[in-house]
């Protein structure tokens, strides 16, 4: 029985790394740049105005005041798309828009609120104005040469956006990892059918499937394999084509011995089997050439937790993401938390913010049967091991479950 | 000029339901529940054993000891999928694997660590066991007729996983919303060419594509439409057969004028515009029969600001998902924070996290044509109105940009 962290360890070393593949901007988001990019232009190209007004020269409104406004005529327009074309002459002013080019000769932008018409063709400035008041400076955003986003990043929308400003129509990103998913198990039935007696339906697949795609990879379901060494070992040898393979059962004390051997004569070189955890703790890891091959314990609470702990840092290492782990935040907890012996554990928890702390406090029953406690968790608590009970109002480690933007409503927002 | 507040309220009240549809299980997750799932069978179906072991009568033990174990002779096993179709008799133990029935009669299950083999069939036990132990008894998970998931929660892999388990094949989920994106501006040419002077590329249209399919919606992007009313209104009544119209620009004070009188000859009727906000403060938002339509303003961040403050809750709302608003966290200023004028501020931050305490500093410029601000961010950090600096060492409220799990490394993870 290893550590979590040397298990991580070893997983982690074992990680090849995933091919690039070009994809268009439109299908860029949430997939990890395989390149770095660097901006082949200024952004924003020009000096433009952040303010419907007038471009003006500084020096020419240097002595307005209240009492003795300057007086500029309007030579023109600059609306966005549209330039003035001239120079800006000493006592004009040009009409501008919000990113509109600022006309060769003008330093300064007056907003539209601060000039008071004059006729059709001036206006009255009764105030000076610092010269580069509302100007965006060409190359301000992103100078030319500029590496804006590095490989391993994660291309979130913004960053598909700067693609875009910079004109790149395609990028080079981590190819989404195979991961095929093998339930095993004389028990297991599809979904669609009524079980028998002794039987339960395969749910740790569908759940599994969901948690490959949010994690990058791209699911491969192979289906149900019965425990017999012959109908594991063929559906074994088509999962090594995926790069990682997901084994849900088959890794008990009982039914390991022959799924050990099937492994073994698949040519899959086992790394570990057992780690110090709860739940989860007949985790198996082995290797066949390039491909990973997990057998995640059967139980669907268990199957979660190890997949979000030891196979998501790997799918994540292998698309060269440079962040795997998610953060982990403090809570408050608010009742006594019991360790799972002297496992490092993993208790499905809820938490909730109450001014400026988390609060948080298990879900009830941590038995890894019920699977349940996953829908009503938001967050896991992790206590180390030691088997060190820890008692309310102690500060414990949580990681989000989901998307805190999604994973409670604590409170805070507006309507 | 509204409040975020009201601001906010208005589009809430004006937003219809999605319709529902069905979808199989394998495409649900991500999907928001469109109707109460209640479970047909008890989940486990039957008492089945935790461990590796052997089930039997507890009373059979009550008198073991160290000194004086007890012999059961094994009468058969019981695996997962391979129930032991016979009744335990006393005096017998049936040897039971993970998740394998319970036999009739047995009441019991020593783990295989604690029994002792005693020749081919038979075992010794040298201590009781506390009556139940290591069962997982039938409906302890999910008890027949059990809501299991409420119509308007985002379904998660785990509820896809509870689906499954429940035998359901396929599950009414609201409709994506369609999510017509349309770029207004002279300036605008496609990423794909080199901007003429005083041009620049739509890149705010790539972002919103995103965010829309973040946010539960389906993206359909219309183009650019020059500044022409003609063209626009084109555009515009294309947009009205979508869910949500999205226009980019347009919005300043000097497009205004003929954006509104384009949405208004469309049958568009303006429910506000110009919100007390920064960046964003001219936010437009208009109904037409069942479709929201927002006017967002053309610059990037302030584009990504105002929909994930304003659209992405109508989304949310729209597909009748429970929790629109993400959570907001407390985190201690690292620097001292200005706000924008006496307008609500939505800065661009860097959240970290310090022992128990989340710390956060700004991107830099707060400049709302600084897009690369939305990179380097990981949080919004938000100011209420009325213009009070923040000093540093104050506790400011933010909400995450992205899944925590990306956002950041804040450290206390494994490896």
């Amino acid at each position: 029985m290893i550590s979590a962290e040397k298990a991580l360890r070893i997983i982690l070393d074992a990680v090849p790394a995933a091919r690039g593949e070009s994809v268009r901007l439109g299908r860029a988001a949430g997939r990890t740049a395989a390149e770095d990019i660097t901006s082949g232009d200024d952004i924003p190209p020009f000096d433009n105005s952040s303010m419907d007004g007038f471009a003006l020269r500084c020096a020419d409104v240097a002595s307005a005041g209240d009492g003795h406004p300057v007086r500029l005529t309007v030579a023109g327009e600059s609306s966005a798309g549209n330039p003035y074309g001239k120079r800006l002459r000493t006592g004009t002013a040009v009409r501008v828009m919000t990113g509109g080019v600022i006309p060769h000769g003008a330093d300064t932008v007056v907003p539209v609120e601060h000039a008071e018409p004059a006729g059709e063709c001036a206006v009255l400035l009764r105030s000076p104005s610092p010269r580069g008041a509302f100007i965006r400076r060409k190359g301000e955003d992103i100078r030319r040469g500029r590496r804006v986003i590095a490989r391993g990043e994660l291309l979130t929308p913004p960053h598909v956006g700067v693609l875009a400003a910079i004109g790149r129509e395609s990028v080079r990103v981590a190819v989404r990892p195979r991961t095929a998913i093998l339930a095993t198990g004389d028990e297991l039935v599809p979904p669609g059918r009524t079980p028998g007696p002794g039987r339960i339906r395969n749910s740790s697949s569908y759940a599994l499937m969901g948690m490959v795609k949010e994690s990058g990879g791209t699911p491969v379901f192979l289906g149900i394999a019965r425990d017999r060494k012959k109908a594991i070992l063929k559906k074994v040898a088509e999962g090594l084509a995926s790069d990682i393979l997901l084994l849900t059962g088959g890794v008990s004390v009982g039914a390991h011995d022959y799924v050990g051997e099937v492994l073994h004569r698949a040519g899959v070189e086992i790394r570990f089997w057992k780690v110090n955890i709860r739940p989860g703790s007949p985790l198996l890891f082995g290797v066949a050439r390039r491909t990973l091959v997990f057998g995640l314990p059967g139980n669907p609470v268990s199957t979660a937790v190890t997949f979000l702990q030891f196979v998501r840092p790997a799918l994540r290492r292998m698309l060269g993401r440079t962040e795997i782990f998610p953060p982990r935040f403090t809570a408050v907890a608010e009742e006594p938390l019991d360790p799972a012996g002297t496992r490092r554990s993993y208790l499905r928890g809820i938490v909730r913010r109450e001014g400026g702390t988390l609060r948080v406090k298990t879900t009830g029953s941590q038995s890894s049967g019920v699977m349940t406690s996953m829908l009503l968790a938001n967050c896991l608590i992790i206590l180390p091991e030691g088997g060190k009970r820890m008692s309310a109002g102690s500060e414990v480690e949580i990681e989000f479950l989901r998307d805190p933007a999604f994973a409670h409503d604590g409170g805070g927002n507006d309507a």
